[in-house]
């Protein structure tokens, strides 16, 4: 049974000593395993739903595959629960002969949470080179006025977070050709920041949408280093963050030409990589 | 060089298109390989300093090692930069002979944010089964105002986020005889929630305080599956998250014995698992 929500008791407690018993939302969260021609890969705790986005997505980012064309199938038939229900929770993948194979990827093991080397200067000099959907140049983009618009327009689309308070979200926009809006192409959510930005990528590559050239993928927390990375992998040409990014998100931002955009948060917003993209900046080639 | 923070380059946008440059200080962010007993064990992505702490508290949330008799040494000598300086950045792990072994770990694959096997069942057996530090009896241990106090308390020590904006932090404090006060013990920042928390973690493993009994781990974000988990292999009380916790975490809350708190801001906090040992409660073995 696939739960993207589940119902549980709850006591709430204030300072005076008051108890109330009540029922709550809380957001679902299950291992999945992903199985890559046999093997396995990854186990990732995620909150059931668009698996096969997950899946796919997550693949992007680890550069296995660059498009829908490279999978054959993802089976999601092996997954049971003890009384025999299917869970969805094992992903068997096969892909393509010749897309990959186990040796050429070696040594590079592979996490959950990145697909990083040894070293940040590594890490980047890797991702710089494998992700087959450049971003585009940093041109002028989208307008601070669109920028400060896509975190609420994020927000009205979290229906799981409302529910449950307890989720992170992403979501991909289309910068119109004036600059002046972005169009939500896709939201997805879930317990973990990295599964729902795999989620969105996994949607764009199944949709063949890559790369998502003048798009804006907006996160609900932070910018991390593989929030970054994940960007880069699929083309993206924003990344807008509503808390800060880290020292290392800003240096890949730099150098796979993502702009990075942190703090975006009622009135104003910052650009920590190639400002250039934001209507009114100046082009210093940052 | 390790660093914590890292100065950069930024530009504030508003709406009304005005720009300005400034100075802008981000969290640090670079990754750290475990490796133990000569192979590569995890690779994390941290924000440097306390490295050993979070290598120490790594190895005790994956069952690896339970105390700080289990370590010979944790060396960081051959992590360096292209300059040749240390970076830190490759821990070296050397085990009391016969604490671990590969063979006996198995097929149990190890990954930066999960122990977990393959469906939740599993994994909460696993869980309940490794831990060498069972959490205490269900008996009341706090008041609900000492309770409300600790996202203040951990908030006022958050010197890293107080920079950046861009940290989690974990605090375990210790609950007074009669329940009416929590004092800090150690409190950690780091961009990785789980980071953070495994570095209060190794703090308590290296001062040989395990089983870490009669404490509260405050934590900055969420209460996931994992941070329960760690809670339960360091025998800690209670969780309480300033969010909100997922279905798993409850789940696992209830098997393990750890009281999961959520929503823990301004006024009213939740209680998941274990309620009883909240003073006013009553105790309904749940």
């Amino acid at each position: 049974m696939v739960r993207k929500t589940v119902r549980t008791r709850v006591r709430r407690f204030d300072a005076t000593g008051e108890v109330t018993a009540r029922a709550d939302k809380l957001a679902g969260e299950e291992p999945l395993e992903v199985q890559l021609d046999g093997d396995q890969f990854t186990v990732t705790m995620r909150t059931p739903g668009n698996d096969v986005e997950l899946v796919a997505g997550f693949l992007l980012s680890e550069a296995v595959i660059t498009s829908k064309a490279d999978i054959v199938t993802i089976d999601f038939a092996s997954g049971l629960d003890p009384d025999g229900s299917r869970n969805y929770n094992v992903a068997r993948v096969e892909l393509v002969p010749g897309v990959w194979n186990r040796e050429q990827y070696g040594a590079r093991q592979v996490y959950t949470s990145s697909a990083c080397g040894i070293c940040g200067t590594a890490s980047i000099e890797s991702v710089r080179k494998e992700t087959r959907h450049p971003v585009g140049p940093p041109e002028p983009l989208i307008s601070p006025r669109a920028v400060l618009g896509l975190p609420d327009a994020l927000r009205e689309q979290q229906q799981l977070f409302t529910a449950t308070g307890g989720v992170h979200a992403a979501a991909v926009f289309a910068v119109a050709d004036d600059g002046a809006e972005a169009e939500l192409l896709a939201v997805r959510e879930d317990v973990g920041r990295h599964n729902a930005v795999d989620k969105v990528l996994g949607w764009a590559l199944l949709e063949d949408r890559l790369p998502l050239r003048r798009t804006v993928l907006q996160v609900s927390g932070r910018a991390s280093f593989e929030l970054v990375q994940k960007a880069a992998m699929a083309g993206i040409t924003v990344l807008s963050a509503v808390s800060a990014p880290s020292g290392l998100a800003v240096d890949l931002g730099r150098d796979t030409g993502v702009t990075v955009i942190g703090f975006n948060r009622g009135t104003t917003f910052n650009a920590y990589s190639h400002p250039s993209r934001i209507f009114g900046a100046a082009d210093d080639g940052q």
